[in-house]
């Protein structure tokens, strides 16, 4: 926040003072990271300086702990990487980083090394006992009309334009967090809220023009880490969303390149192929190889060189900054297997060496568990990568339940589906550390997926929420927001209702929403407060049964609870389940408890389903 | 073959001489192996001994090098199983096993341990060089019409019936030796021949009733070594069908059987549930898991229990009983993934023990190479297992197949089908040793799923034929035979025309089909024997190109040859290729040969292919 502040503050006080020549000073347009905290458990760390021939100076630091351990040049001479090693002895303070030239001082940067938060290293990140929300922040609701449109940032609020800024930002999350904590939210990922300063569509912020600063129409660094703050007190764990695979092409370095190869450039615009296989490929062509990794995600995303080490340590920085900044309980990473995949094993190796308690989420889009475990942490994989990353996204199971609740039983339609798509899991060397889902802002909304229809809706969300995993749900899926991605992706990612002052209703309020969406909101919730109470539904063991006669059960279980789940996805007809088939688990239980009714079953010999429903019972 | 005959000309010898009572001997249903072979890699040998209280008796053998090494009683006392151990100093030759009861003589079966051919342990399996031709003998050619219907066997000839025996024999298959020689096949598959004696449906002959013996309505065991010799003789391996996951439950053990969990038995009939995914499942109920693995495939074929070592050993027994006596190149097993999983490992295990240099294909029936390489021997798998099966088939290509060249390009189809399911080769430790077809006996016929459409009947094969893998076909496939499995079973599997005396035609003769099948047969010819003269379509390294613009461009190269395949995959344009995309492969190329037409490019810096075609060049 304001990182150059304490630098223009020095040089104005040299300037006033005139005790040297301001001749032939260096402007140092970027420190970053522009500070840091002492005693991390990596001593290491990298501040790139940027400013016009900075190259030319030799660098010297006098403070007890901290020494240089090298100076690298790049290709640019604008750019030095001066690498310190900071001792466990290291007391937070600050100090002068000081550039001479023959002698004479050309710059000087106050560097200061914080104070960690106690307990900081020991921070435990999401986990399955988790739900978490995902908003897009710009649509979820305005807290700070003042920062709708921010001066000298072209992409303008306008909410009539479904590409444009809404003026949607952190107050707005902040003011809805009891809201969440209500609903039984335990988990908060927002899209990213660095700056995009992009000409237009820069709402949905994945094209970052600053990795250090939050973008001024969602308000401050500051803001942020209140976020943070006010989320924890609620319960809430704030996950990052961090792009590591590109920038904006409105990023201040695409005007000074830190080095030649700092991005991937071709002679003209060249496109990702955005075929994922060519990763593992054995008759893969280098030419589609190349394309798939290096080529740019879009003309406003310059594709990162993540092979670069420079680069690569000045993005693990960022991230380390961020949660070490904002107190964070997570990190989601965009388009992960975009990225240089040795150079990501790196980068989610050394956040968790950092944090061991911590997660880390990719966005692993892909169609199988075979290939999506690829991506986690320890899979056992061909050619022995091992990514480092402890969590992956199941897109496996999303594209089954999109299915699955809206189809006749068959060989391979209807329930088969989720009970095939889980039967995967051997892939998983962590099946538990997985991200479940049935929608985000990419894909359909799941409510349009199901024709609106809200015995469908209950069926989806209990089974998300009974099977193994760590749920993320979507701003508006309580309230059965609907969208279609074929429509355009700003008719995914409409305004949540309420969420600006003025708006004709406020769905966050009971009052606000219609009976139907107080059915969906007021099941959702109940199913939340339940799981969140009951760790058998986090760890408990998961026992499924191949669906028969349009009817799947499964159980979850641990040495307190036994969960039974039944669904009968028969549109018309009740369906009888006997226990003779489940006797492996039901055995020696005699009656059960319905969750989300509480009416009690005293005979569980055969256990009646309604049409279209799911049905969860505590055994006793 | 005529196994009890030396048995029943010593019982008689017995009887007429009158030497001793007869009071009180005991008839020898069953000994099996009738014979075995000296100088084995392995030298255990277990011979099953079925006769009336057979168990009462002390066996003995006076033959040097071999010994008993134990006899083995079951819950049935009809049965002994009888341990030899024969020494390599044991010559081939005859020797008495005696069975005796108090003293006296029960019974004696003089057994025979053959001489082996010459290099018989280091025989050669088909590999990537052969092209596999499958037949279902029933239905292939009638070459002895006095065996069509056979005395005592209730399934009769019927021409007319789909589901009934149409005469197709041995000599029939003999016959066509050549014709299969002249067409450019190396390997010849023929779905079994061991007897299945069942009432009625038994042409498919996978109920197999006596695994000794050929079905008489086929011929005799020395009709199936004579096959082989003569198929040796023009370049043709023989590749057997065997079948370990069910006998017949017309299988003369099914009447006494060798002990009670011979085969796994259920109060009533009980299915498979064919739910393959239960085998790695890791929440799959008991149940489940013990259904897909110990329910019957069939009303007709009881569900054998290899975890019996004693049923396991007679498997493996009996399968190298029938390499040896008909000296095959090749062994097939029908549904491999029902059978228990840890005794077919070692059942493949001790095949290949006994000849290194062989190969057995698996028929594993499942969607994708993650699924199917589970099966591979030295797959990476998650809990360790190893199959030992060298070979397995590629149904994820077959699916790709069916649909590649019949659709329009898009994200997920057209030829991008095929270029994604060679991508996941990674998952296969030997992606060269893999059966790769596009119509077997289970299967729509090829020619219907394309439409009839003989510019893509030609696309498809010049893809099966140029990729890697070890090509199937299946008979009739070569002259455009058409059938929908949805249709019934007997529509895939029709006669082949000529096959029979008085046929309207005869298919296997030039003059005998139509122009339209001569177009597809002269086709197939000239590409099976291009194929079987150059190795770099057998064991070249293989590199491809993301299809693009409805084509697709892949390599096959070693040290002596380079191969460059297109396909236009576009319905109407003509699609020209620019070499550049392709320098990586092409460098230093700078003519070519169309290996279909001989036609020579001097030009190749853009090479137009035809509309819904494929070039086939050699590179110089």
């Amino acid at each position: 926040m304001n990182r150059l502040r304490t630098l223009l503050i020095a040089l104005s006080l040299t300037l006033i003072c005139g005790t040297s020549s301001f001749a032939g000073r260096i402007k140092l347009d970027h420190v970053e990271p522009m500070f840091w905290w002492a005693n991390m458990t990596n001593p290491k760390l990298q501040v790139m300086i940027h400013g016009e021939n900075i190259s030319d100076c030799r660098v010297a630091i006098d403070y007890p702990g901290v020494t240089i351990e090298r100076v690298i040049k790049t290709d640019n001479p604008n750019y030095l990487f001066v690498n310190l090693l900071i001792d466990k002895s290291a007391k937070a303070g600050s100090f002068d980083i000081l550039f001479t030239d023959k002698g004479k001082t050309k710059a000087t940067y106050q560097y200061e090394l914080k104070q960690r938060r106690a307990g900081s290293a020991d921070r435990k990140g999401f986990d399955s006992s988790d739900v978490v929300y995902l908003t897009m922040p710009d649509r979820f609701s305005n807290g700070n009309t003042d920062n709708d449109t921010v001066k000298g940032m072209k992409d303008i609020c306008d909410r009539e334009n479904p590409n444009a800024r809404h003026g949607g930002d952190i107050q707005g999350i902040i003011n809805h967090l009891d809201y969440l904590q209500e609903l039984g939210i335990t988990a908060l990922w927002n899209t990213p809220l660095m700056e995009d300063n992009m000409d237009k569509v820069s709402y949905h912020t994945y094209a970052i023009s600053d990795f250090y600063k939050i973008d001024a129409r969602y308000g401050t660094n500051d803001d942020y880490a209140r976020l943070s703050a006010e989320a924890k007190k609620r319960g809430i764990k704030l996950i990052i969303d961090i792009v590591t695979n590109h920038s904006a092409s409105a990023h201040w370095w695409m005007k000074d390149l830190p080095s030649k190869d700092w991005v991937h450039t071709f002679p003209e615009f060249t496109n990702s192929n955005h075929r994922k296989s060519t990763t593992n490929d054995p008759y893969v062509s280098k030419v589609d190889y190349k394309l798939n990794f290096d080529g740019w995600f879009d003309t406003s995303m310059p594709d990162l060189n993540q092979k670069n080490n420079l680069l690569l340590t000045y993005l693990i920085q960022n991230t380390i900054w961020w949660i070490e900044f904002a107190d964070l309980g997570g990190v989601r990473v965009d388009t992960y297997p975009y990225n240089d995949k040795d150079a990501m094993a790196v980068y989610s190796g050394a956040i968790m060496s950092e944090y061991p308690n911590f997660n880390i989420v990719g966005e692993t889009w892909l169609s199988t568990a075979a290939e999506i475990s690829y991506w986690q942490e320890d899979a056992l994989n061909h050619d022995g990568y091992n990514s480092n990353l402890p969590c992956v996204m199941d897109f496996s199971l999303l594209e089954a339940m999109v299915k699955a609740f809206d189809e006749k039983e068959n060989w391979n339609t209807g329930l088969i589906r989720l009970y095939n798509s889980l039967a995967f899991d051997y892939f998983y060397p962590h099946p538990e550390n997985i991200f479940t889902f049935m929608e985000n802002h990419d894909t359909d909304r799941m409510m349009t997926v199901l024709n609106g229809d809200m015995r469908k809706y209950k069926m989806l969300m209990s089974f998300l929420l009974t099977t193994r995993g760590i749920p993320q749900l979507y701003y508006g899926g309580e309230i059965l927001m609907e969208g279609r991605k074929s429509d355009g992706d700003g008719v995914m990612r409409v305004d949540f209702p309420g969420g600006w002052e003025g708006d004709a209703r406020n769905a966050f309020t009971k009052e606000g929403r219609t009976d139907r969406e107080n059915e969906a909101f007021d099941f959702l919730k109940k199913l939340l407060n339940y799981r969140k109470d009951n760790p058998v539904l986090h760890t408990g063991k998961l026992k499924h049964f191949v669906p028969q006669d349009e009817t799947y059960v499964y159980f979850r279980w641990n040495d307190e609870k036994t969960i039974m789940v039944i669904m009968n996805n028969d549109d018309e007809e009740a369906k009888t389940v006997d226990r003779k088939r489940f006797d492996e688990v039901m055995s020696g239980f005699t009656s059960a408890k319905n969750v989300m009714t509480g009416e009690k079953l005293n005979d569980i010999s055969t256990i009646e389903v309604p049409a279209k429903s799911v049905m969860i019972l505590e055994l006793n």
